[in-house]
């Protein structure tokens, strides 16, 4: 498959600092930057880590090639040649460590380090933030909607309103991660092997004299798992009506038809109705599928009221994450290197959610040993020992101190794991179907009041005391 | 400049009707499909239409290779082998009128028509949507922008918040369309020759000892257009002072500070402060450039607070269209060939709106001959005459009929051109430059009632009665 150059998918501030860092001969200086967010989307309780292996194809394909070099002399005359040069050859060295994706994420941790000279890690930085936001914001809406319905088929059909082809794509598979059975995306299923699903049109429909015929006519040409769309002019007097015969001639061969689609109207009354004659035909095996402006919400509320709905074809909601359509996840700078040691840095800000946490840290996840539950995430400087240690932990939230309490009986799984060692890629990314089981695994962790839909109890990301101690440490040190 | 193949980028419906067509022997059947949208987004008056370039890119890298024959085969079974056969030799052979990119457009008009055999026209309806909703969408809220800022900087700086890689790229393109003077995305940038604009971050600033060492600095590698961002610790008490440091060493170099840069805290207050500071220091024409979640109701808020900026950078709330992520377009198939000759068809719905207006349509924008300025838009069948004629029209609001009148002095400008006539473009598409400069001569086209952000008065969408009283016999057709 061809692959587009992504070199030059990055904010021209990120060439300019790459530029004055090579005038000033600080180009090799070694740096972190670490990745997380401030705030869950949708008011969920979690937010579900994806977007890496779009990072890890993108980290091996960038190179600067003759017409990346020939854009950049031509359109900012103040780069010199020798910095054109040293691009040529520029591949990425650095580390990286990601949480797996399908990983359950919270508020303010690392999710993604960035350990590179700073030519480098300045680079990667955009396109990072662009498909670790996208594809994070997407999985997690997709589980939302996956928690409403864990045992209905839920299917993207979101294409058509997608923000262009990429979050098409890339979005269908953050759902599939979440747990969606398939998408309508041919293109999707092409590239990351998601199962496909799609019937026919309403155009479909009207291209022939009768709907009755419409229906035959598809039904004969591609007999098995034929599901029909009954909305084109009057769902329960003519589309119902017609499946229902479609279906007795199906099974007249040997066939069955498996399922009817409404795509308007009431959907809980209509399905009901659809329902009741499907049955009294002696079909009840047949499915029904809706779609039309789905989300977790009118799914909730369908549900409530009773409507026989097998099958959820979610679109516009979902891949455009309408009722949140950004996750806004940033990439700061923690450390950098100087004298040959790695020392931490903050940035002060003027909106006090914007300061950020010095230092390089590591995420564990705090099992309980007595339930197998998650207790809390714990983040600690990598120099720390007492977590890999095992020994006794304060479990402190610097935001609400008086929430502290010491747990010894614990498994601290770390969330953070090494991507790209000196360039070199070190683990193998796991297939889509090991990344869905592994992410059902996560959700198994989790209290299910912290999984709720609806007002979830905030789970504990709680900040080492030496962290938190460092990190005041510095503020007192710029403002003074 | 490698470019990916597009031509699975559609839904399974499409390819599970072109197949049925095969099978059924339909696949030459001549139909027409019409796009339009059914609700202004944002409240808006209009919408700029946009991804025609990207439709036209599309439809000539249309081709089922090997790749995508192989994976047709291997996914479904159902698919017989002289199916594949026929797709790969399938190229677009049809005709594609549409309107212009910047054009101004409105609900329930015909903005694209495809013409083609079944089997073509199916296969294109996903990508075409997926592509003209999202950059018709981006252009429209950059728009709105423009509005409320005619005369200062625009930067599309959204690239780390857009919805994956071609929503950023596809996203700035549409946001130059609509008046938009740069992006800080590079690879935009190339693709497109849109400006690019950019400066450093917080990192850069972080990365060495002292605020003021990282600004003489940057200046020193970088020194034409210097922008300095100030408020890595504190704006006014530190980035200011600093920058006007450095602004008087580049006085003394015979260059000078561009800009200063404001990402956070309250814009209004620090921005009016900055510029005492800055014209108290002799620095009047040092500029002020702000940025932090900006949209247009913030931006107009802030003018109308008296904020002394500039410049805006514009990023999430613009390239996700975050109060409306998704414009509603569809794809309707209004005629269809029988016995040799295109009939209407039409699509009736349990949503009233969605009801489709059947046949074959022209759009005409009426231009007043005394004032100037657009009357409403006319949509006719392509078989009337009477406005190529100039007749004098009845225009007539099919939802309320008594706001009829006759006009006679008018020039009609037809909408849709002709892009595609049997697989051959046959346009020229503008470059970008010419793009912008028709938009412009779009808005002057219209009563400053109809461009208003809030509660504009709306503009006439019209059908003739021709066509009027066609929709009205086909309803009554269907539903006896």
């Amino acid at each position: 498959m061809m692959t587009i150059n992504m070199t030059l998918h990055t904010d021209k501030y990120q060439i300019n600092m790459m530029y004055a860092h090579w005038v000033q001969g600080t180009l090799n200086q070694r740096v972190a930057f670490e990745m997380n967010f401030r705030k869950l989307p949708f008011g969920n309780g979690y937010a579900v880590f994806a977007g890496l292996q779009r990072v890890v194809d993108y980290i091996h394909g960038i190179r600067f090639s003759d017409e990346e070099i020939a854009y950049l002399r031509e359109q900012e005359e103040q780069y010199a040649e020798g910095f054109l040069e040293e691009l040529r050859t520029l591949r990425f060295t650095g580390d990286i460590y990601a949480a797996p994706e399908g990983t359950l994420v919270f508020p303010n941790e690392p999710l993604l380090r960035v350990t590179a000279r700073v030519f480098e890690a300045q680079l990667v930085e955009t396109a990072i933030l662009n498909f670790v936001n996208f594809q994070t914001l997407i999985a997690t809406k997709a589980s939302r909607i996956k928690q409403i319905a864990p045992d209905d088929v839920l299917l993207e059909f979101g294409t058509r309103r997608a923000q262009e082809a990429d979050a098409a794509v890339w979005g269908a598979r953050s759902s599939y991660i979440a747990g969606f059975d398939a998408t309508s995306n041919m293109r999707a299923g092409m590239m990351f092997g998601i199962p496909t699903k799609g019937t026919h049109a309403h155009a479909w429909v009207q291209s022939h004299e009768t709907e009755l015929e419409s229906f035959e006519r598809y039904a004969e040409a591609l007999p098995d798992q034929v599901t029909l769309l009954v909305d084109t002019y009057d769902t329960l007097k003519s589309g119902v009506v017609n499946a229902i015969k479609v279906a007795k001639e199906l099974e007249a061969r040997g066939k069955r038809l498996n399922a009817i689609r409404l795509d308007s109207g009431d959907l809980a009354y209509l399905s009901k109705q659809a329902r009741i004659m499907l049955d009294e035909a002696g079909l009840p095996d047949v499915k029904i599928v809706a779609s039309n402006d789905l989300d977790e919400n009118l799914i909730f509320n369908l549900k409530a009221q009773g409507a026989k709905i097998d099958s959820w074809g979610v679109g516009t909601k979902l891949i455009t994450a309408a009722d949140q359509p950004a996750l806004g996840g940033v990439y700061k700078l923690v450390a950098r290197e100087k004298d040959g040691a790695m020392v931490p840095v903050i940035k002060i800000s003027g909106n006090p959610e914007k300061v950020s946490t010095p230092g390089i840290k590591d995420v564990y996840r705090i099992i309980n040993r007595d339930t197998g539950k998650a207790e809390a995430d714990y983040i600690a400087l990598t120099e720390e020992q007492e977590v890999k240690n095992g020994d006794p932990l304060t479990l402190f939230d610097p935001v609400h101190p008086y929430l502290s309490k010491v747990i010894s009986k614990y498994d601290a799984i770390p969330l953070l794991q090494p991507v790209f060692i000196e360039g070199e890629q070190v683990a193998k990314m796991p297939d889509l179907d090991q990344i869905r089981a592994y992410h059902r695994e996560q959700l198994e962790l989790f209290w299910p009041e912290h999984l709720r839909k609806l007002n979830p109890e905030n789970y504990p990301i709680d900040l080492s005391l030496t962290a938190w101690q460092q990190k005041l440490d510095l503020i007192q040190r710029y403002k003074s």
